[in-house]
């Protein structure tokens, strides 16, 4: 296969997957693909990168049928994407809507557990160690905002971690929306529009679509490179605490018990910030999420 | 003197400026007072709460002149309001622009340095252990949103304290601005409107008035107590990193140099969020600030 001459952007694109360095020489990787810019751009870059890299790449696509029609029609364009670079697709259909209907579960989560599930089963299968998605800087600051108005501390502020368990990789999530937009637009390449983007009865599109430019406007100019590096100094805050939460932990269970039981008068005498990380870390012992 | 009889608000109030355990009984109390709303609520708590408490008030004001005849009403209004409450006050006139302009500084932050000086003045003459400021919760959480806004991390997020080196103390900053107002108007109490509060060029007034209603609309109803929330947890992290830091502070110091020399190599060895904060501490051991 004949490879187009490389163009100063992707070089820059490039770089911005190198700096997290989460792909290794010789990796096999899942790359989940909605159909949608973010996705598109990094199947792309990845592709790119794979004789260089000697990757290993294969598709995933799960068609959530959620918006009809529209869905099929992404899940056909991907289809054909896949096909025309020559990586493999792995391609299902999740009624979501149903699934959530009948165990009375929030849409967004549901539909967010059953893609995930799906990403880790195509990764077993195929044999591969990383799983890569598109996040990008902008669903970074996003996700610090919305958190922040929620009232989170450090662990919430953290957002979206660049790498979760040495499998899930955010290649994108130190490039903005606008670089990729612009990556694809000298490339040529095409992606599909969620209709859904648009509506602002959706948390996060008001966000995006007007929270983040009006802030923009009157308070920062690089809101979006803001909020993102406070993402990163917030996961830093968060790592330690949850460090030293661990360390003391250990000495502060109750010896008689064999579930997680704490010692309150000594966990009393600890400062309060890690009172709270070692409760926290309690919690996460006994449910195994918070 | 005959004290009206206790309206209940009155004592919710008092349940606020208690929460914090500001003040002590015998305590003398220096009420930095613009006219405003805030303080002149601070003064009238305070005056209610001085048979009980045992405090010893006096008031201080200070005439930025930045508002040319509106300023002078202002000290006017405060004049005439401490006589009637037979509260001594230390006026002073300072020529706040002028200042400025000569020192080539930032006007809001000349005037906050002047002030603070003239409040801490009239402290020491009267012999005075406290001076109370009358910042609400709606101070606590415009000023976390925009410190939020600028990138801070969690020293930063702390913003306003209720209490600083055990002098500065800010009873009313577990109240909201609307509590405030309410108090003033059931006690028939009359106050100042500064014209300058109404100006959307100011950053401040814009996140009151523009950004916070919009933010309490769409996204969070209680977003005032959330980001004061914010702010307490933000200060027990940045407490406990900072004291983490000054234990090892001591160590990582370079016995050859008396001033502040650092082991980059053993500093490189602690986590990240603790780098960052022994760095500060040097920083302001040098200095005497950040």
């Amino acid at each position: 296969m004949k490879m187009p001459k490389l163009l100063p952007l992707e070089t820059e694109t490039e770089r911005t997957l190198v700096k997290y360095n989460m792909l290794l020489r010789g990796d096999s990787v899942v790359v989940a693909v909605s159909g949608g810019a973010d996705s598109m751009a990094l199947l792309h870059c990845l592709h790119r990168l794979t004789p260089r890299w000697d990757l290993k790449l294969c598709a995933a696509h799960l068609n959530h049928r959620l918006r009809g029609r529209e869905s099929d029609q992404d899940a056909e364009f991907v289809g054909s994407a896949c096909r025309e670079l020559g990586i493999p697709l792995h391609s299902e259909v999740a009624e979501v809507g149903q699934e959530a209907a009948a165990r009375k579960r929030n849409l967004e989560e549901m539909a967010r557990e059953i893609r995930y599930e799906f990403l880790r089963r195509v990764a077993r299968r195929s044999g591969a160690q990383k799983i890569a998605l598109g996040h990008t800087l902008n669903d970074q600051a996003e996700t610090v905002l919305i958190r922040f108005l929620r009232g989170s501390g450090s662990e919430g502020l953290s957002a979206i971690h660049p790498v979760v368990d040495g499998v899930i990789v955010r290649p994108l999530l130190g490039c903005s929306r606008d670089k990729i937009l612009k990556y694809l637009k000298i490339r040529g390449l095409c992606f599909r529009e969620d209709s859904s983007n648009r509506d602002l009865a959706i948390r996060r599109n008001r966000v995006r679509h007007e929270l983040i430019p009006y802030l923009e406007e009157h308070f920062n100019p690089r809101l979006i490179e803001t909020l993102a590096a406070s993402a990163e100094l917030a996961r830093e805050v968060a790592g330690y605490l949850e460090s030293q939460a661990t360390s003391v932990f250990g000495s502060l269970q109750n010896q008689e018990n064999r579930g997680v039981a704490v010692q309150v008068e000594r966990l009393r005498e600890l400062p309060r910030a890690l009172q709270k990380s070692v409760v926290r870390l309690a919690i996460r012992t006994c449910r195994g999420n918070l």
